[in-house]
């Protein structure tokens, strides 16, 4: 039968690794997940609360946009995030954050366009991209500049795609860069996607929305991460006024509508924020026992862990290999992370990504399996 | 900002029907509901109480194809309704059929191929592909050929879109006309992807899978319609062996997952056959209404509405501009239908669409308006 080209995108080299994670357990091993990008909670009680009260309506197609009082919701949210009004009118809520980026990248580029973004990075970018017949461009980033794109590094192309905070890196785009990066990416004619997924998960700097430095991007988000609902595919996308009919035309026909019951969730998820900020304060603790007991480890090399949930740490200095790597902290301390090929597919082999998403427990008993370990190695 | 070109698909044309309905019934107007695609009934007790159940796990991401006991339901599926014993490995649950036709596109067809679909059709087919920069190619189908294509009728291209039962015409490929088809597609080397969404809901035609008269075929379902499951946004996809992999990479990364609750929900369906008989026997019912009464009020040429729940109507001895006589008909009747331009772009507009999914109350209802309407136009 007949393949296509655009269908041919890398695996998803976690996969192998929880693959490798989950038959260990089956042997009866007790694994640490600190590769898994998502929390360990539950949606929040009231949205699961909200789901059940709901389940005796039809729960039929809702409007290709979304419920409109979710809209008006999540406008809500940047009010109290970042002060700024924004008209419900240009938020499309989407099947996920990755639902988001394919209505993002249909509505801005033509097959063969030309899409940045910095290295390392969230993989699927660069995959949806191929799928849709258009080229991931990479932008090598530098440890000193916290793993995050400069203006003077854009490339030709197309589009940019930011990242604040970034995955694997966990680093935060100041306003200042943000305002930098979308100025310069405008003279260039490049549309910009931010991807401000792990928004509200962060330590210290304040998430800063591309939206307080120019109306002229798509954002990104979800209630996957800091509302701890992953598998409900639920996120939303903010876009500009003049885009909002196309955008509209694609999700009636790409995906009629995102999942009702996960809309009806996130609404009152919406509601929710004290048992959002209470996970939040677990992450907190938990990314403290990492800084402290990663290094006693010995993986000292670690890029600034401003938000999300993640570490990555540069063990050039360890291995050339990261999978072969992780294949062996796996095997001998039981503790499953990410090499960092996923994120960087030229340096990604000289780098690993650790999650703490998980239970602050977990956490402590993985980091002393990690420092028994490389004591031994 | 820049706008892409595959970005600017067309509008759905129902949705303008839908608008003025909701505004005639914001003005206190009563209104019957024969454009909408959907059923009234929501998902099934069973589905619903299990995913109540359910909403004390965390409900993360499942692994992307899906729930491995939800791809084995509905393999049971495909026994009981085909007597046909199918790899669970060769499912795929997709975030609708939507996802699926999102995947199956990626997975075979490069940017400027073209894909081939019988007119009237799926206004999505043409939209989704024009999003993904593929070239629709509609195959006018005639009335005596119960809109469906001939082997004959195959244009040069590198895929063709099968559904049957159709939508709008609701009409059914009979087993050897599948046959002929595939086999035609195949000599001249393409791909071909059935639509079977509406499998279950006939009126004494037996529904045959593509996969009855060959393996070389993407089939796409769906929990929507049979279940009553539209706004779930759960569906599957059936995929050669070969493509297993492939399509399993563009789901991790295009979708990562389909809705973990929609997901409980549909395994628990599986087991709700009953219920989902009792539906079809009210669309049954409302269908030999539907006969009935649509003749006597002057809509006399009719496909063979042999499945789903429309009938399409030949109304070109009334008008040659079905927009405005739907307009008509909302205006002075009360009845909401949709105009064909949805589905034929070339001789929609002296075709009707009339859905009988809703209770069938609404359907003595809307009969009657439309017979009173018609006898005083």
């Amino acid at each position: 039968m007949r393949e296509s080209v655009r269908g041919q995108v890398d695996p998803f080299i976690v996969m192998d690794v929880m693959d490798a994670a989950a038959r260990a357990e089956a042997e009866g091993r007790h694994i640490i997940h600190m590769e898994v990008g998502q929390p360990g909670t539950p949606a929040p009680q009231g949205a699961r609360d909200a789901l059940a009260r709901a389940l005796t309506q039809p729960l039929g197609y809702t409007v290709a946009l979304g419920l409109p009082r979710l809209r008006q919701g999540i406008a809500g949210l940047y009010r109290h995030w970042y002060g700024i009004d924004l008209d419900p009118a240009r938020i499309v809520v989407t099947p996920g954050s990755s639902g988001a980026f394919i209505l993002a990248f249909s509505a801005l580029f033509d097959a063969g366009d030309r899409v940045a973004m910095g290295y390392p990075g969230y993989p699927s970018y660069r995959q949806i991209l191929r799928a849709m017949s258009l080229q991931p461009v990479g932008i090598p980033t530098r440890a000193e500049d916290r793993y995050q794109p400069r203006p003077r590094d854009l490339p030709d192309a197309q589009g940019l795609i930011l990242a604040s905070p970034g995955n694997p890196s966990g680093t935060l785009l100041r306003k200042q860069e943000l305002a930098a990066l979308t100025r310069a990416a405008a003279d260039k004619g490049m549309a910009v996607i931010s991807d401000e997924i792990y928004h509200g998960l962060s330590y210290g700097q304040h998430c800063h929305t591309a939206l307080e430095v120019t109306d002229e991007v798509f954002v990104i988000n979800s209630f996957s991460k800091y509302f701890s609902m992953t598998g409900w595919r639920v996120g939303w996308m903010v876009v500009p006024e003049t885009q909002i009919r196309t955008v509209e035309r694609l999700a009636q026909n790409m995906f009629i509508c995102p999942p009702h019951a996960s809309q009806v969730a996130a609404l009152a998820a919406l509601e929710c924020i004290d048992e959002a900020e209470a996970n939040l304060s677990v992450y907190a603790r938990n990314r403290e026992l990492m800084l402290e007991g990663l290094p006693k480890a010995g993986f000292t090399r670690i890029a600034p862990p401003e938000g999300a949930f993640y570490i990555y740490a540069d063990v050039s200095d360890l291995t050339d290999n990261s999978l072969e790597f992780c294949e062996e902290i796996l095997a001998k301390a039981g503790v499953a992370v990410t090499p960092g090929l996923d994120f960087d597919p030229d340096r990604g082999a000289r780098t690993l990504r650790f999650s703490y998403a998980r239970a602050t427990e977990d956490i402590v008993e993985g980091l002393a399996r990690l420092q028994e370990f490389m004591s031994r190695r």
